[in-house]
């Protein structure tokens, strides 16, 4: 029974307040990540300081290359996507630019940029297969494709609905090569690909691939769609730009189609 | 008289068709501003794949160097705004993480991301009157502050609610010098913060250096919240990580605090 | 000059509290405007709830009978509206329902319900006036199009892209005058309307149906779109239900319409 | 192997128009659910024009008189919610009041909002399992309750963080009985509150009660979420506004309290 002492216990929050360890701000002074922001300004490029933000350390040489390669890989897509459609319906309805951009992030839906996230969560998971019981990339690869086969599921990271060869995916490859970021979890995707280019035809896309190198690169899953915000924001912002710019305002962009 | 003719002409969209020239999508192949894809992946810096985006020209190596400074500025400043404590509550609450991003995008109002926005515009209209009449920067910056304090409102982009002394102003100043983006606005900003600085013991904050020295780099002030938007977000990214990994879900963050 | 004393006092919050006059939380009870929830529950009809709310009182009878109509009438405009088809394109991109809610209230930009407020403004505005300087409806009315067409500025609440007389606005005022919510600023608005049909052929439209009553109803413009969006959320959830469970998800709304 | 053929395939669309069967738009002439606008407006009230659009038919008097009290029992909960919350923070933030509202549902996660719809896929299952099995009420309570305790999850729609007997849910069963929506989910749900009381001292909270009485109601589950949000967003209008008109802007809701 919930006596009024339980009752009290519950209404006390424990950790009610709101903290980080991320930045320190004092009066004038502010440390991010244990560096003064005055130094990191000027002295970082833009992507060390996310990567910076999201692993609390600076970037090798190496990684930075990469870490440069794959938010650039994800910056447009034209007016395809869902996110770029509604970011510009948006901005025509006369929306603010930060609502705009808002707007664009949260049709990040499922079927749009749900997929990096699973694809991470595949190969973290399917490394941790292969190693504890000790099978080969090309093992594991063949295990996961005909696990999801018989959940009559989609494998996240491959095939495009406008590309039968994604140009990005296979560039972004070639760097995680030369950057030593084609590890266990590249290895694993790129079995992965064989198996369902003979099979179905398909080929790793930019979700599948990026999911592989960021793997590699020891990110967490959970950040896996937001990195992909950080890289297409910046094309989002393009569009509703040419949108107040370029257009007029409130157009219908949709012709009356609604039938009884 | 409305007639059925102006009816249905008004009925016709003229442009109804979303399209873009930012991104050509063809067939495994994509082409942003002039450029293939998979040739700017690998050679740009994140930085300035996001100024070609916006500007659609690859920045000079100054304004390149300048355009890293700004981005990187605008990271994070602790659990103190509106947007990073509205995004922690969303992650606190099980949002999803683009849903985290877009809800911190959201609270940023008026009063907290608006800044930079209306300080370019100030910015580009005081060097539109200074040409045209021929004024100093001294002059300009005069008649602007006299023109807010008789209409008895606040000048954006000086004065910071933590900071007396901005180290990131401070910073980004001294790089605008070295780059040669300290031009018209530059200067008309710096003359209104003697002034200020003498007035209201105020100086400059991060809003109004970035927004003197966006305009010295001719970015249109529609862009201005937007760009704070791209720089900001990989902080944001960082906090609802941390709120996910680090605390209890759907902690109790405020007291009962309600009065009849 | 700044002194530590000064920072001091910014740095100390006075009003730091999140707290409510609204609703009285305890420990098995919920006192909303002064009556506990489960006395409404069960006796209030849902509109008369959404009255108390915002008005901090129970409606009259009167009242009562012309909230439904206000808020049943902006219910749904088929597929027409920005708002409704962002919301379609976030439910097609597997964004969850609360997200393509919100998704479509992100549209409800200047051009798209930005009209009712601002007509709420003009109408509130103009009785202002027409006490102040004794002025009948109709010069009132003269004098607020006169100073529009002097701005060049579009008068929001007249005028419809899509009906040349709207049924919903025609039906609101025959209510609002059963209802006794004819009052100063439905007068002005019925003079502007005649005005403007001689002038320009265009009549009172939804929102300024609306403006015009909820004014009378002694509404604050703040309100107006807030309004707005309780009565077309319901709509919006059925568009979002129609694209979730009868089309093809992340199925391509738009065709490749890019340009070089 | 994909063909130009196959590719041509894969890019023609072939439900790309958004399309609705929910309300027809003609010139002068809107027509929701079969019943034109104007006729709607006057004589519906507001909950039954939102159980039109989302049903698709008028409610019984019954229904009627429960969905009312439905949408009532969601409105308000003072400060506590991370919703309201961020709705507020957003206000003082200085965004549009659309911005606000959209910001709060966009706080209604998994932890805060989720447990409505997922309420109702239990009891929805649990009348399945009931129905094909031939169980008791009593014993396909016992069977969820069992399930969930062997996977070590927790049970939605039961317990609440701040009431040991939730005033709302008490009455909205009380009046499911006198309504007649006391049916096979009903019954499930007061048998799992007779165990849980038994096993843990908690009670059907406000989610639960909604959930077996919509789902009574014949709602589908995919509707829970969205239906509370209706119920909720007048009383988040009520809060942007009271933050707007009585508290001051940007305030600092939360002090320094971040740590290196």
């Amino acid at each position: 029974m919930i006596t009024e002492e339980i009752m009290r216990g519950m209404l006390k929050p424990k950790n009610s307040d709101l903290r980080t360890s991320i930045t320190q701000v004092e009066t004038n002074m502010l440390k991010t990540q244990g560096f003064f922001q005055e130094e990191i300004i000027g002295n970082f490029s833009f992507a060390e300081m996310v990567y910076l933000l999201l692993k609390g350390e600076k970037p090798s040489e190496n990684h930075k290359k990469m870490f440069e390669a794959v938010l650039i890989s994800f910056c447009d897509h034209g007016i395809t996507p869902p996110s770029t459609q509604s970011a510009r319906l948006m901005a025509s309805a006369g929306s603010p630019v930060n609502v705009c951009i808002a707007g664009g992030i949260l049709a990040f839906g499922e079927n749009h940029a749900g997929a990096i996230e699973n694809a991470m969560k595949i190969f973290q998971e399917g490394v941790k297969i292969s190693d504890a019981y000790n099978r080969s990339a090309s093992e594991t690869a063949r295990f996961i494709i005909e696990e999801y086969r018989d959940q009559g599921k989609k494998i996240p990271g491959f095939g495009h609905r406008y590309h039968s060869e994604d140009p990005r995916a296979r560039k972004l490859l070639e760097i995680a090569q030369n950057c030593g970021c084609n590890g266990k979890h590249f290895k694993i995707a790129i079995e992965m690909e064989k198996l369902l280019l003979k099979d179905k035809g398909i080929k790793i896309n930019i979700d599948g691939a990026n999911a592989a190198i960021l793997s590699d690169m020891k990110f967490n899953w959970h950040l896996g769609c937001g990195i992909f915000a950080i890289g297409r924001i910046p094309g989002l912002l393009a569009h509703i730009t040419e949108e107040i710019l370029n257009e007029d305002p409130f157009r219908k962009i949709t012709e009356l189609k609604s039938t009884v």
